[in-house]
Formats: C-alpha cells, sequence, structure tokens
C-alpha cells in the first residue's frame, strides 16, 4: 500500500498559488492510518518517549494515537489563549509578521524524554518554536515527527542537529 | 480511580464567570486516559460504528482514540475555512450571534453508521449542528459521545432523541 494515494493535493488552499496536502483521506481509512501509525510508533520506540506533543490541530490526531501505543502522556500546543491554565508562549515568523504557539506550564518535567509531532513540517518555524517550548521547561527533545515533509522548504535547517522522522517525503 | 480527579477547574476562563474544566491533566495520564478510553469505546461497541466524527479541537483528543480502537473512519468537523475540499456547513447560536462547522461533502456516506464525540456537552449546539451535518450527507448517528456532560445546560434537549453517553456528569 502507498501511503500517498491517501494524501489528497489541493490546489489554492489555502490561497492561491500553495498546494495543500490533505490528510483527512488517510484519516478516514482504517489501513492507511494503521500503516502510517505503525511507522511513526516505530520511529519513536527507538528511544524512551514520557511525553508525545502534538502540534494544534493536524498534530492531535496521530499525535494522540502514538501517545496511546507508545503508554506516554499527551501534551497539546495550541494557537494563543486556547490553553486555560499557566502557559508558556514562543513566537515564529510567518510570510508576513508572526504567530505564536503555548504550552501548560506544568505539562513538561524537567528530564522528559518529548517526540514532537505535528502533520507537516514545511519551513520549520513551527516546529523549531515547539522545540524551544519543550526545551525551556527543562525537557529533552528526541525526535521530531511529521506525517510529511516538504524537502523544497528546508524547514530541517531551523531544526538544527534534532532527530527528525517524516513518514512520507516530497 | 476516579476519572474526576484528572478533570481541573479553572475558575473565570474563558471569560469571568465561567468555570472551565481543563481535561489536559487527562491527556498527561496514560492510567487516566485508558480508562476514560475503554468507557468510550466500551459504549461505542455496542453498535456497528463505520465513522467517527470528532469537533474541532478537543473531540480530536479521544475521538481519534475511539476510531482507532473500533477501527472506523475518522472524520474531523472543524471551523469554518479550514476544511480544503468541499464541505457542508450548519450554523449554531452562541451566547451572542451565531457560529458554523463544516464537514467534507465526502466524509459520510449514505447508510454510514456514526458516532459523533467532543470532549463537552453544555447547551448541545454544537453537538445538535454536527448531527444536521453527518444526517444530510446521509449518516445515521448512532452515538452522541462525550467526556462531559454538563447536565443543568440541559444540553440533551437539542438532541432530540439520539443516544448519549457520557463519561461523567456535572
Amino acid at each position: 500500500m502507498n501511503l500517498e494515494n491517501y494524501i489528497r493535493d489541493i490546489q489554492d488552499f489555502p490561497k492561491p498559488g500553495i498546494v495543500f496536502k490533505d490528510i483527512t483521506p488517510l484519516l478516514l481509512s482504517p489501513e492507511g492510518r494503521n500503516q502510517c501509525l505503525q511507522q511513526l510508533v516505530a520511529a519513536g520506540a527507538k528511544h524512551p518517549i514520557d511525553k508525545v506533543v502534538g502540534v494544534e490541530s493536524r498534530g492531535f490526531f496521530f499525535g494522540t494515537l502514538v501517545a496511546d501505543r507508545l503508554q506516554a502522556g499527551f501534551v497539546p500546543v495550541r494557537k494563543p489563549r486556547k490553553l486555560p491554565f499557566q502557559t508558556l508562549s514562543e513566537s515564529y515568523a510567518l510570510e508576513y509578521g508572526t504567530d505564536s504557539l503555548e504550552i501548560h506550564a506544568d505539562a513538561i518535567q524537567p528530564g522528559d524524554r518529548v517526540l514532537i509531532h505535528d502533520d507537516v513540517l514545511a519551513t520549520g518555524g513551527t516546529a523549531a518554536a515547539v522545540c524551544r517550548l519543550v526545551e525551556r521547561l527543562g525537557g529533552e527533545v528526541v525526535l521530531c515527527s511529521f506525517l510529511m515533509e516538504l524537502t523544497f522548504l528546508n524547514g530541517r535547517q531551523q531544526l538544527d542537529n534534532r532527530p527528525i522522522h517524516a513518514v512520507m517525503t516530497y
């Protein structure tokens, strides 16, 4: 089974000139989802993992599943003002301007070994901000895991030498 | 184990006078998550389920896990302009004004037996809108499943006679 068959290209979304990689056909298929999850878990299981961090919102889908398989804690990283408890915040650059992400201050304990999961590694700005949040709380980023890596955007550069795994590359 | 120990009350969030039920301690605990998931799955497994619909964003956490355990398709219902393919939309009333939710038009097939999952049943406006989306696509809502029901808000009335299961009630 070729997992890329479950990824649908959407032209001009969210704006003209962008080809969006739609993962909803993958979510809809138990077989595709199982195969993808198996690969994510195999990459994660090479390390002891205490917490899986999923990035709002598409990182929540497989993030919770990976946390379940590894029997690790699950931690959502969210857009500003969504998390109700005390938070830490990190900004990252967008094409125009900046955006930011938050994590609960009690979600990571010093020494926690953390797997970060998001659907796509694009420019790497989001993933780098999530790494900084985890590291500011004393966690160790042992793996940055993605469904897809868009290699032409060089996101790996933003993540320095942190280990990266992507199920699919474009 | 009392699952309510994993739910944290946050005073005055998102605005003064509201006591927010924070589920992040539950997500952080593999034991609590397992027990909660077991109850959700037991309720869902009484029916054949083709698709699990999770409501953005907190319905994604356990929605994907329930879909995984039942080996059903997972369908995200999202805020406007988040889903990239052709969508159906339904509005629902807020305290002031309205909001709306969208589903992909190809996510449900006529005759699909559907479990809807969200974190909280409050006034029921959101859940009722999701039921209408599923039913407009020809799906049958066989269960509306929640982590928590806030019974004093009478959300059940909005859901007519559709079956409801909540792991915790307040």
